[in-house]
């Protein structure tokens, strides 16, 4: 279902401020408080679960450390890059 | 502990675009989707209960219909201006 | 893409204690504290984005009031009975 | 604000399956499905944010890794024990 993500999609990643590793693409997102982080984090939630495509995070206070990668395919694929432009775009 | 709200209270409230009745003020917040619209709801929520003041609210898809009243005084308070104040902020 | 709700999906909802009227089904949830009715609406909106069919809902306080209909097909439909489900078990 | 978590403190942490270390708590929450889990996160971080003490958690799809430690006291104190009987009372 997932497709192997190329080069023009990991440059995309990469331009909007992800850590793109071979296998995966993480970015760390810093909010004014708990309450607008945990808001971002129910929207994201909403998306992923639509998308059946989850993020691997990690919260604390306002801070969101967000880790994408694709099991099916074993590494970056094309829903990595969709959840990702839809958490940026949440992000405001 | 909530105090009945003043006049100027009660202008802020309007001058914010609530519609501010005897005993109630109400707005309705409209969002760009669903997905925006609960992550706001998720971000009042945690408010509302640090706050010990909840609001009324209406729900259906992107759109968010508000009631905040004080039922220890019998009509508005601080609290529900207070609580409208960052409705509003988080809804920027 | 909804089916109008037959007979049986009709009775299925009346006997999970939902009020059926011609075109909506109607119930109240009561929890414990706002903190159980919040958790319990976010599973929920988690699972209304993914079916594409949001319910009506007004909370307040441990309150949630739900009302379901498919504006497609002017009433219920399958869509209905799958949401109404999603919530019982939820609430369960 | 907070205070130290004394032995009997501790000790309940551990029978209820917290790994309790020399300045932290974990657990590992392992849910149904990914809905669950962010319904029973989004009714702890209303929690957390009443108690003005917040988790450090870690999520992927349908297990949450949770620890607790309060930097005021540099280690563990009532309110991870607090926060603590909360998310197990709420996963129940």
């Amino acid at each position: 279902m997932s497709e192997p993500l190329d080069q023009e999609g990991r440059a995309a990643l990469s331009d909007a401020g992800w850590a793109v590793g071979e296998t995966q693409a993480d970015k760390t997102f810093v909010f004014k408080n708990f309450v607008e982080a945990f808001g971002w984090m129910t929207s994201v939630a909403i998306v992923a679960e639509k998308l059946n495509h989850h993020p691997e995070w990690f919260n604390v206070y306002k801070t969101v450390k967000v880790t994408l990668t694709t099991h099916d395919t074993g590494g970056l694929s094309d829903l990595d890059l969709k959840l990702a432009k839809r958490m940026d775009a949440l992000a405001g």
